[in-house]
């Protein structure tokens, strides 16, 4: 089936992926686009070139977010918005985030192609940093247009001390202007995003595309523990207090914690540490470290979250540590709108697609438009359900299907008969 | 006591400690001096000056040492050799090593001054990275002269992946001439080192200078483990390799097995660790950590390391990663000469001190030079025990104390009355 029924480019889709996946590239396969760097200047360039080449209006606002509007016969009328985002984490692949926009342009130029104008203005939308890793929040841009920044976060700093201010300013936007970037209440009348699965589902269910049905909300707090450096050689152990050890003991915690209900869907990760002085001869003074905690479920995360606190004052107790946790990022669940997902169904349908309904672990721009608009996302399969990681991919054909999918739903929201 | 019959300038030496803590300073009281560094440099020029000041004659060898001569009236007989080093850790004091340096030249001061030339020669050594935080292996100078480098150690790396060869190339050595710079057997007469305690004892004791009886045995080992990375919010925690997981539970086992014999002074420590990719959203594929242990007890280190090991491989096995373990230092325990600590023992009670005999967990360069000849050492009471840390402390009129005990046992050993 499908396959034969593409209205979209396979082909053009396919080279602008490919394209893209040479900046920042890393290894054979890897993507390192992170967040405002210089990579992802030269991403938002290359995208930015691709949309005029397809004859839609471009403008990067000031949040770096990336925009290509094709207009609409009512261009007063709220506007659909169709994407996801091109920033990548440290050492990622080539699909998370970027078949989402490539997928959008490929359905404004196929539109384009067939003279189609819509009755409401798209937008193809490349969103600044979803991912977070560099300044340790992340969905940036999603929060930004629709006025949900943090107090003092474009002071946020990286690993070098740069601040998200400086990173914005060195690319060319003016963290001054954020207020211009905002877009109006009532302006956006929906959102669509393809994403990669990120997980195995649909490979076992053996089916290119998925249809989310909502996303997990993600909990993101910053553990510190202080203790007091000493020489490894003389300090007795009954006398230490011992950062690193502490952390181990909250990582250890935090694994036992999360397996309660070993079939439940909770996960939770340190991925990042920091430790002071970090010398192999000195006692641990100081370590700084992450948790990310998801759940379909609030309740259960809320529990869970509560006994890890527990844990941190307990562990920090018996170490002789000082301890502090700050959240960066606290977001609910949030569910597809169902008048879209009866859209992506029907339309499934009508390419002969038995298309699953399944849940997002991962987070995405979706869950932050959400609170705008109503949303619906397609998922596509994914090898191993690997993602976040080099070895990443996704096949050429899965992609366009998805895409095809995309057309047809925004045909169906965008135009009339 | 002591104070009114020293012979030593008192002000001197503890003007040349001031002095030398300016070079690579952190905070008020801190000192960051990384062996070959330029603030390194900068330190031996600088005491290779007051070297010269003091009459010695001076020379930097290929592996940084420096050395301070005061010839003997048979200057083919092999020399007394009396020093530290002046490198620091990372996040260091000012007077571990430091002191046993300007301690040792203020002792061959205070003898020029006075017309006293002794028998034998003797130079102030400043041995090059004591403190091994840099290249992750320490005691080189040391090993250096006796020839006790192992193979490929020239091309061990720092952070920021400069080898040891490049950083001596850097400050003006030539690492292909480090033969030149060997010390024939039997040319070192003996080893005197005066270096802080770094641990309580004599602070209990109200004592300003001990002698110790011998020095622990390091084992270091660096442990890698590798998993596989994937995205925080989508893999399940059944199907996760997180290395940074099994990091945490080798450290904590750790923790545990060095304090099975409460009373032993057996430490075990993790002071450096690295994560890849760091990343807060993602499953840590690799972590790189160190081992420091350390006893009195060499069969009982032994013992340990084999429980480690074994958990090493357990935790490995339970959570799907794969583990090298690497030995980058194993010394074993060494003793002072009984005659050098008869000397300290009665120059001290000439001195009118009671100075205790005690243990050093702490390793030195006397560990490695007790390969090649006698040699004793004298502790000087530090604040708490603290070292490793900015907060380290010894008063001026303890150094001075150690310093004439230094002088005295000098001229016993080095002089006919």
């Amino acid at each position: 089936m499908a396959l034969r029924q593409l209205t979209i480019n396979q082909k053009r889709l396919n080279d602008h992926i490919s394209e893209l996946a040479k900046i920042g590239k890393i290894g054979e396969t890897g993507v390192c686009r992170l967040a405002l760097s210089q990579e992802y200047k030269a991403g938002i360039e290359r995208v930015k070139q691709w949309m005029e080449d397809a004859g839609l209006q471009t403008r990067v606002d000031h949040f770096s977010n990336l925009f290509g509007r094709l207009e609409g016969k009512n261009p007063e009328a709220p506007a659909l918005l169709i994407g996801s985002h091109i920033d990548s984490q440290p050492y990622g692949g080539q699909f998370d985030g970027t078949i989402g926009v490539l997928g959008a342009l490929e359905v404004l130029q196929t539109m384009q192609e067939n003279g189609i104008q819509p009755d409401i203005p798209i937008e193809v939308v490349s969103l600044c940093d979803e991912e977070g890793h560099r300044f340790g929040k992340g969905l940036f841009g999603s929060r930004g247009i629709l006025g949900k920044l943090d107090e003092g976060e474009l002071e946020r700093t990286d690993k070098d001390g740069i601040s998200r201010r400086e990173a914005l300013q060195s690319i060319g936007c003016d963290p001054d202007r954020l207020q211009e970037s905002k877009y109006p209440k009532d302006s956006i009348a929906a959102y669509l995003e393809m994403h990669i699965e990120q997980g195995p589902l649909l490979e076992t269910a053996d089916q290119p595309v998925g249809i989310v049905n909502g996303i997990s909300g993600p909990l993101w707090l910053t553990v510190e523990l202080s203790g007091f450096a000493g020489h490894a050689g003389s300090v007795p152990m009954n006398l230490r207090n011992d950062a690193l050890l502490g952390a181990s003991k909250v990582i250890t915690a935090l694994n036992e914690i999360v397996k309660q209900e070993p079939e439940a869907p909770t996960v939770g990760t340190v991925g990042n540490i920091e430790v002071f002085p970090n010398a192999r001869s000195v006692i641990p003074e100081k370590t700084k470290f992450t948790i990310d905690l998801r759940d379909i479920d609030k309740d259960r995360r809320d529990r869970y979250e509560h006994q890890l606190r527990d844990k941190i004052a307990a562990v920090a107790e018996e170490n002789g540590l000082d301890y502090e946790i700050k959240e960066d990022t606290n977001n609910s669940p949030r569910y597809c709108d169902p008048n879209i997902k009866a859209t992506l169904h029907e339309e499934a349908g009508n390419m002969g697609l038995d298309a699953p309904e399944l849940m997002s672990g991962p987070f995405h721009d979706a869950l932050i438009m959400a609170d705008a608009c109503n949303y619906g996302m397609i998922f596509v399969r994914c090898k191993d359900g690997i993602s976040h990681n080099p070895k990443e991919f996704a096949k050429a054909e899965d992609i366009a299907i998805g895409t095809e999918l995309l057309l047809r739903t925004v045909l169906k929201m965008a135009t009339t008969k």
